[in-house]
């Protein structure tokens, strides 16, 4: 078995840790060490970038652009990959809730390659075998050596050699992380909807800069609706028109019956309960099929600006 | 004689090579060593990139940027150089037809300086004599030894010191090496109509990414639209400005009687004789000079969305 | 003491020398070191972003982007920080002057810290102790041995130790690093009317690449407009909405009465006095406040593109 994405990782979290001071992280060893972009330590736009391509298991290029919202000029997050399976969804989706007595956390990065444990790494026939792993955290609390520990026993990778990059929603690394989702997001979307995304030979993605929310419930809002109504995403896709055409309309966020509202209102309306809202929601505004076999372009949604300012409080 | 351009593109051609599996691009030796960047190899987005600088010999920056078509999201490609006559004429150009009883290619790269068999080098009084040297065929058909050996006779240089990298048209890495070709083509066009192209110091050009087409001439075809109704070009020009002002309304492509039509369809009005178009069509759209001595500023054309969306079929 | 920006602004300028032929910038010792960037040399646009990284004393990350002006592509330069006090406020803002009998340059870079005469530098309790020192100057005169000498009293690092990098406002290399200052002039009014900069955690800016004048005056009008009628910033900030609030409105250009003239109408309407214009003018033409504390977002000013169209001769 390979080891690609958490070797990719692993690499790029040295050049991370040289850099720790300028990029505003606390690197520490708790169990195994800990890479703080955002729960103590400051972090900032560039740390944002580096905890992106951690996720990304270094496996895609990620940027900050000039955009406008309604003429406003308003940062904005490009992601693209030519190995968008991969990247996104072996590493970058936050598939793994880790969850023990006195610790939450959304997990993501190459370390779920490792564990492969998620039903996904099997439909994707996906795994890898590495002595040192890289993982994600979205959350608030800083992991301890139970954290490790419980890592190790689910990946057979010992505590000391995992590394775990920690940020909250609400931080400007966390923030950032997951407007970087934007080609993920469609790819999960596609995953889910039954199309088959080794189909998928590149991708890139654009959306805005959401503004750092003042606590992680509205910073959940906030980057989801960053991708929900200003996400934009091409696809570089193989095989036959028919099924793009049939499966397209479902994969925009305006496929689902809750599109229109910020994401927050949809959590209320849903009782707060996440598991109530449709999955279908969760995909950028706009996507855009290009066929590389056929030449054939297809597109799908668009942008709604009005709910980004509403949810941006712009 | 001076190798820069040859030395330049070998050194980056060295990092293909270390990063060949990342680029999905294949690599082997036959009479000379072939990167296949999208032949029987996939390439990608990054490849493509890659290409570009191959062809401009490393002496431009490329990169993809995120845009818009008619308010749908659509990447685009962006290059500039501060050596826009090396990097564009004298490298990039594809002015060497490679023709040998069972090969066509269109030959471009720092090798068309090592051969300097065409006119142009010896209008702007360019040759390189280098140990090395690589080249870019544009062509769906992979080059054997008769390839290297006729490049060989041509160039004085070993076959085995030769490197050819190739991909088609219609292949991500091929269709995006010709949309970096904005400043190129305006480069070309100032050259035809007589402007002293040694007074172009910078120039920055940039081309939305057409759609992979389904086979090489619709390639042909969505390539040249991306460059003609959706190019952009600034140049900094050195001297006076009545040139400018005579020549200037010369050079968008809206210059040509045949501007307002898809490339296929002056193609097919031409009785698919490439020869019988308008050699002024192939321009920018748009070309903004900016005279760095005197400060004034001309522009000239204007891009064409609606031909654009007809060739792209968004 | 720390030598932190000029440490990294020594460690780019070795880069830039090593690369000095392909930027087109002349090295040469008098006294001490000159990086010619644009008065007898040519430099060029990758020369402009090495001297506005060194400006930055490589706090920042500065690159070239598509843009357009109504309708017109138009490249402008995106300037970000994780460090926008140190970058900005103690590195790049232009507040020496260094006047002797028979030279004049605005002077930036780190040698202002290093010298530390700046009232700025006591009020933000920052200097530095180095052993090699960095500067820019923005004059069209080459320094000599009596500038080093002056410097070397000033700042008690020998003359042979300070390296200055030099260029007129209307060189290529001088104008963009100008128009690279879309941040540092947000942090500078910022700093003017009273706001605590220290809460201004990362920075972003963007700003159309004026075209390079005729002569420094022009350039002086010109890079000035890109700001003032170009410019966007967002700030990340902390603390608390209503001093962001009260003192936002006072922060962009369209808060002095001067606005809505090209600079070089308003500096002759002052009778061609500097110190008579309105100080409050000097700021971008549009700021986003992002609280990353409380999540607000505060908006004030916008572009106004028919100014910019006048400066520019578009």
């Amino acid at each position: 078995m390979s080891d690609l994405l958490n070797h990719r990782a692993g690499t790029l979290a040295r050049h991370v840790i040289e850099n720790a001071e300028q990029l505003r992280i606390d690197v520490y060893s708790d169990g195994g060490t800990v890479l703080d972009f955002g729960v103590k330590a400051a972090g900032g736009l560039s740390a944002g970038l580096m905890l992106a391509r951690l996720c990304l298991a270094d496996s895609a290029d990620v940027s900050i652009q000039p955009g406008t919202i309604d003429g406003v000029g308003w940062p904005q997050v490009q992601v693209y990959s030519d190995s968008p399976v991969e990247a996104c969804l072996c590493s970058q989706y936050a598939g793994w809730q880790i969850a023990l007595e006195k610790y939450f956390a959304m997990g993501s990065g190459p370390i779920r390659a490792a564990a492969g444990i998620e039903e996904l790494f099997t439909k994707l026939d996906y795994q890898e075998q590495a002595a040192r792993t890289v993982g994600v955290l979205e959350t608030g609390q800083l992991p301890g050596s139970d954290v490790f520990e419980y890592l190790a026993e689910k990946t057979g990778i010992a505590a000391e050699q995992i590394l775990l990059a920690v940020a909250p929603t609400s931080s400007q690394a966390g923030n950032l992380q997951v407007v970087a989702r934007s080609l993920e997001t469609c790819l999960h979307k596609l995953f889910e909807v039954g199309f088959d995304v080794r189909r998928v030979v590149s991708g890139l993605g654009v959306a805005p800069l959401s503004p750092v929310a003042g606590d992680d419930l509205a910073g959940i809002g906030r980057t989801n609706d960053a991708i929900l109504y200003g996400g934009r995403v091409t696809l570089y896709v193989t095989g036959d028109d028919d099924s793009i055409a049939e499966l397209g309309p479902k994969v925009p966020s305006s496929a689902s019956e809750c599109f229109g509202q910020p994401f927050l209102q949809v959590f209320e309306d849903a009782g707060r309960d996440f598991y109530k809202i449709d999955p279908h929601l969760f995909s950028p505004a706009e996507v855009v099929f290009q066929n590389v076999d056929t030449g054939r372009v297809h597109q799908f949604g668009a942008i709604q600006s009005d709910v980004l300012r509403a949810s941006f409080g712009l």
